[in-house]
Formats: C-alpha cells, structure tokens, sequence
C-alpha cells in the first residue's frame, strides 16, 4: 500500500541526517497521498541507520493507523493538523535543527533580510504565540498544529513554507516530502544567516519589498525563469 | 572479569571522538557493576584510536585497581563519588566539550529554554560552585565530586543527568554508559541552542513550567509515550 | 569549442560544494576567452553533482547563447556587466557562502582587520548601495553588475577581487576560474573571522597601512616573495 | 641528511590540514636538530597534498639554505629567532587557524579561563603589541620574531607553548614538530571556548590562581601524576 509514498518518506527522513538537520532521532517527515487522504509518517522514536520502507506507519487523517505494526512518530497529530488546514502541501518535516530552534527558544520570527531568505520564503518565518496550559496540558501535538494554523490566518502557507514553533523547534512544509525537507535546510541556512547579520548589526531592517518579490517571483509562479522549467 | 561491561565502556569511550565531543584524550566514560561493586573506567591519557577492551581498568569504589595494567583516568575519584552518591546510575561521561564549556567557563547554569532541553534535563543543568583552595590543593578529585554531590543536595540527578563544574567542563550520567553518553551528546546540544538563544535575546526567559512537565513526562517515567516502549 | 575552458569552469563549478561555500545550487563559475570575447557559464538550476562539462553554456559578452542546450545563470548578465569593465579579469564566482552573506545582509564592508586579509584584499571589501525600485524592477541581474562597477570607481578589481552586494551576497573574481574560487574561499574565511574580531571587540580598527602593504605586496605585483616563482 | 627529522616535519605539516587549522597553504612547521643547529622546514607556498619529504628545505640558525631546492617558507625568519631565544624548544607552527587569528586581530591576550586552557597554558596566552613602521618595512619576518621574543622578556616559553602576533595570527612551538602542532590545535579549541565564554559572560574573570596551578601541574613538571608516564 502506498510503497512509492513510503519510498520517498523514507528517504526524506534518511535526508535529515545528511543534511545534519537532526541529532539523534529528533526529526520526522510525513507525506500524504491527496486521492486517500493516507499520511505517509516516520515511526516514533527509530534511529535513522535502522529505518526501513516498511516500517513506514500509514494513518488517516484522524489518526487511525491504516498500516503498520509500529507507533507513529509522537508529533503526528500535528501534521495531520497542517494537512487538514493547508490543502495545497503534500509534505511536512519537524526538526530540531540548531539555527532555527534558537530563534524559536528566543521568541522571534526571522525578518527577511536578504535575497537567501527572498527566495525561498516571501517575507518573515512568524514564530507561534506561547501555548495555554489548557492547550499543553490537552492534546498537545494537535494544538501544536492549532497554534500554526492560527499563526498563518492572514499568511499564505505556499508563499511561507515553515514555523517556529514558540520554546520548541521548526516546522517546514513543501509540495511534497523530497521539497519539505529541502526547505528545512533552506530554514536552517538562513536562520544561521540572520543570527550573525544580527551580531553584525543590531539594527539590520527587513529588505526592501522591491527586492523580495523580485527575487520570490524570479522563482515562483508563472513568471519564474530560475532553473531549466520552459514555464 | 566484567567483559562484557569492558565491551561497553570501550564502546562509549569510542563514541565521543565520533560525536565531536573529545579533542585528544579529553575525555573518559566509565560505568558501574552494582552488584560488585566494581568500576570500569579509560585508562589515563591513551589515545582513543589505540584504546582495546583488554586496557579498560577495573576499579573499586574506594579507587583500588582491582584489574588492568594501567592507570586509570586521573578523574577516577570523582567518577566513584558520583557513584556512590547517585545509587540508581549505571555510567558517567567527563568531557570538554567546547559549547557545554563555555557554559561552565562563564559559571552559568543552562536554563531550560525549550523542548530540546526539557526532553532530557528537568530543568537547569546546574554550575557547581567554585572550589575552595583547601579543596583544589587537597584530594582535587575527590572534592570535584564532591562539590557536584553537594550541587544536587535538592535536585534528582536522575532527572537532571548533568553539571557543569565551575571553570572546568561538563560530567554528565544515565543508567549505563551508553546512556550517559547519550546525554553527553544533548547536553552539548542544548548548551549551543542556548548561546545562539541569548545572542538573539538576552533577556530569554525559562521556558514555561508546564510545557517543561509535557516534554519531560512524555519521554520519562511510567506515562512516557515516546518512542515504541509499550509502558 | 573552448572544449579546455569549459572543462575548466566545470571544475570550478565543482570546487563550490567542494569548499563548502554553497547550498544546493546557490552558486555560480564562469570564465572568460578574452581573444573571442565568449564567456562559459554554469547552466542554471542544475545541481552540482549533475553536471557535466557539455552542459556548460556558451555566450557572448551580449548576453547571446552561442553554444549549449540549457539556460545559462540567471546571474549571467551580472557576470557580463564585470567582464566588460574589469578587462583583466578571467573568471567571476558568485556564491551566498554564509559569513560573506551576513555581512552584505548586516550592510557592512569587512575592513582589513589582519593579514590574513592583507595577504589579498588590499583595503576594505566594499559593499555595494542599495539597488533602486527602478533597478530591481528592471533589468535586475544587469543593474546588479553596474552597481558593482559604481562601487568600484575609486578601486581597482585587480587589488580588491571581490565585493559584498548590499542585502543579496558576494561576488569574487580573479586571473581565471580557479582563481577567481580560491578568492571566494579567501573571502568567506576573512569574513569569518573578522566577525568573530568585532564579537571580541567592538572598537576593533582597520590595520596599520604599512602592515597592509606589506602582505598584499609580499604575494602580489613585480616585488612579491611568497611561493616558488623566480619573479 | 636529517631525513628522520624531515620525515617529522613533513608529517606535522600534514597534521595542520587534518586538524583543520590551515585554509590553503597558510601554516607551516619547522623542527630544529639542537646538535647541528640545524632546521627543516616547510617549502613556501606548496600545497600540502602536494608535499613530499624530499622537499623540505634544511637552513642553518642564520638562514642559510644547507640543502633543498625550493625557497624555504617566507616566514622562516621569524622560526629563526624563535629558535635562538628559547633553547629548549624543538619545533614551531605558525598558522592563521581562525579563532586564535580572530584574538590576535582583537588586540587581545587569550586569559586562562578554565582548566582546558590550563592544561596546556599557564597563564594568558599573549599578544604582540603593535610592530612599528621600521620593523614593518625593515626584515618583517625577523621582526616578527623579535617582538615576540620581546613579549616572552617575562614569561617562559615552555609554560606558555604559543603568541598571538598582532593584527597577524597564532604561532605556537614544543619539545619538538609533533608537540608544536598538538599545543596549536590546543590554542584553537582554547581561542574558541574563551570567545564563547565572554558571549555568555562579558565580565568573565580568569580562573583561581590554585586551580591553574593544579591542572597545569597535573600535567607538567616532576610531580605530574596525568597519563601512563611513571614519574
């Protein structure tokens, strides 16, 4: 069931380590087929070096588990949270890769300050309000993805593919699990980016919004002439 | 004698060059036979790349060598004292580990400041006072682990596994030597997440008490649901 | 044709990941032919490990494909612009190598802080003005070549091999393509540690003249003594 | 001739790269041969891969080429006078290794801030003041060595292995190359804890006076008790 979704799921999650993106088994990434509604996801708590296709959990979008002999990855409520509310993303990756966790730990979302940002997400990366007691101490990986949602009430998730989720980590997302994870390193790249350009300067001011749609669109949308696509 | 635990402890001893967390000899890993009583630790100053089973050194709690050749690390008696204090650990990391160092150069405790610490250590990691001139010019060892003891005097080191101590560097345990590395490994981590955070925002402020409950207990204890354990 | 130049703006291309100053695709190498004026040029959006050297595209200092199947650079009219007006120049790397980018984003030249710089950047590494509405809604990749050659109206190229361009990242160039790479890896390395001077101290101020003669002169022009060449 | 000395020599030149402590050709290491008063050092500007044990050159103390046929490193000089004034040194590195060369940048001594650095160091490991015009624009190298040797009027060159040169880069030396190259991979891993230290702590203070002693002592001299050595 699903084996090619299983395939790629297995070698996104396989990618967060080669990317050096995850210590330990501190990541996950999902996938969904859009005809079943089916959501490809990592198992909890497996070592990346031991993972397999078919150890690939297979859940509904209420969590069911249609598929597999293992526990989901603890966190999949959330994805299926984002699935749910962004109807147009196929793949979503949680990491807690260092860059972008600091800025999530300090509580700021990371201004667009040069065209590495501008080209891959179209203004700030937002950060989530704190969650309630009532939202921790209930189901709290669904609320995690509540509080996203909230977040991205007047963003659009295809033009800002990822979060920092308050004291916790980021979540990225793509139009499947091959680019999600790809836009978790482009996250972490351009945290570590804004960190220093911070340290060089206290005051750097978001880049003119000239310049970010020049270099969006230069890659998105019917006028992008980035790459070899004849579109 | 103890072969098997001589096979574990070199494994762990091995597993800090590949973790980055070793320049040189600068560190060592031991761990405990409870029902013995013995100790087995590195041998002092040998290089990891030449390190074998045979040389680990077998010690009892009062730091007589019961088996090896060689001597063992200069930081034995501080191992011991840990042991005996801490009944329910199994293995302990010494290293110098450059981002937890700096922590413990500074004479800072790391405060918990997000999910990636609070999925480990159940609050700060704490700074060790610095030592007296009768303690650095006594038995120095010996009153390093003492200090550390006296550190935890109101804190369960089986929920907090790691201290910096003052002007010197990281020790950190769990219930074998594997384990210990294992948090070596986060601590390290977590002390790097939290300088880049105070870069960002000096004014970061622990991390909501609750959410420190719901990451910790969802890894630990009898209601843990991480990861495929059934409990 | 140009069969050598190619392979080795190829090889360039390559040395990119090779050196770490680049993330996925965010890079490109091209080289000069001064006798016809043709310019070889990494085609666009294909990842590093894919290339190969018949993918190179050829085109003339127009901005004309002359030879090769896939689109060129999207940076290419960048690269013409400095072509025609730095006329010794052989080859030209542009990269968002991390530190070089923090500082185009912080707005900040790097000054001459130590000889490691000195040894080839004779003074500051300029950073460019921020580009008009008119220029980043024009023609885009070749307004960014001519507020390089603006800046560099009181410099000479061939003393200052590189330039930070303001919000967006760094430009190196140099004698060919090999050159112009090692420039881009002397760059990033400079950046980085100058930034690590000024987190050490605030104040910190260009070196002494004499001591940037010195070394730029030591490796470069008729007097230089640095290497094996008689010269 | 001296071809076990070279032997040592090359291969603690190849230990620089292995370590990370040299971008290109910019580090080299010399030995002495204490009875002929002669040195072998590394040819100038060779790349390391390319390096091979015939090509190290053999001078004499007054800089005398006595064997090889390549121009010996263009710092030469400055090993020279190094090994005139400190007789009971045996090798010497010099490289631009990044965080010692951003102190050195800084103006600023690197202070014993912990027991890393007191391991190997005891006390601050200092900076060079200022060289003046003169001594820029007379016999640089030779000068370069005279100020160090002019800031080590008070110290002792086997407790302190290593200067920082002002505005230049770290030099460290030993009992001969090998040592040389452990006490500069030291130096860095030093450089770095102690930035990230006073990130944390801008009032960092050096360590107790009784605790540098002890963990240099530990290491050092007729009562050191660290390693397998029986004294």
């Amino acid at each position: 069931m699903l084996e090619q979704l299983k395939q790629e799921v297995l070698e996104a999650n396989l990618d967060l380590p080669r990317h050096k993106l995850v210590t330990f088994t501190w990541g996950n990434v999902s996938a969904i087929d859009r005809s079943s509604g089916y959501v490809v996801i990592k198992p909890s708590g497996i070592p990346y070096e031991d993972l397999h296709r078919d150890q690939m959990v297979v859940v509904d979008l209420n969590g069911n588990v249609i598929e597999g002999d293992l526990k989901p990855s603890s966190d999949t409520p959330t994805h299926l949270v984002l699935y749910k509310a962004f109807p147009r993303i196929g793949g979503i990756v949680h990491t807690h890769s260092p860059w972008a966790t600091s800025w999530a730990q300090a509580g700021r979302g990371i201004p667009a300050l040069g065209t590495t940002h501008a080209d891959y997400f179209y203004g700030e990366v937002p950060v989530t309000r704190p969650m309630t007691e009532a939202e921790i101490k209930g189901a709290y990986e669904l609320e995690t993805g509540n509080v996203i949602v909230e977040r991205f009430r007047d963003l659009d998730p295809d033009m800002v593919p990822g979060v920092l989720v308050h004291c916790h980590a980021p979540f990225t997302w793509g139009r499947n699990a091959h680019n999600a994870v790809h836009n978790a390193v482009v996250l972490e790249e351009v945290a570590k980016i804004a960190s220093r350009t911070y340290a060089l300067n206290f005051n750097a001011q978001p880049m003119d919004q000239d310049l970010l749609d020049r270099h969006f669109l230069r890659k998105h949308g019917a006028n992008a002439y980035y790459g070899q696509s004849s579109s």
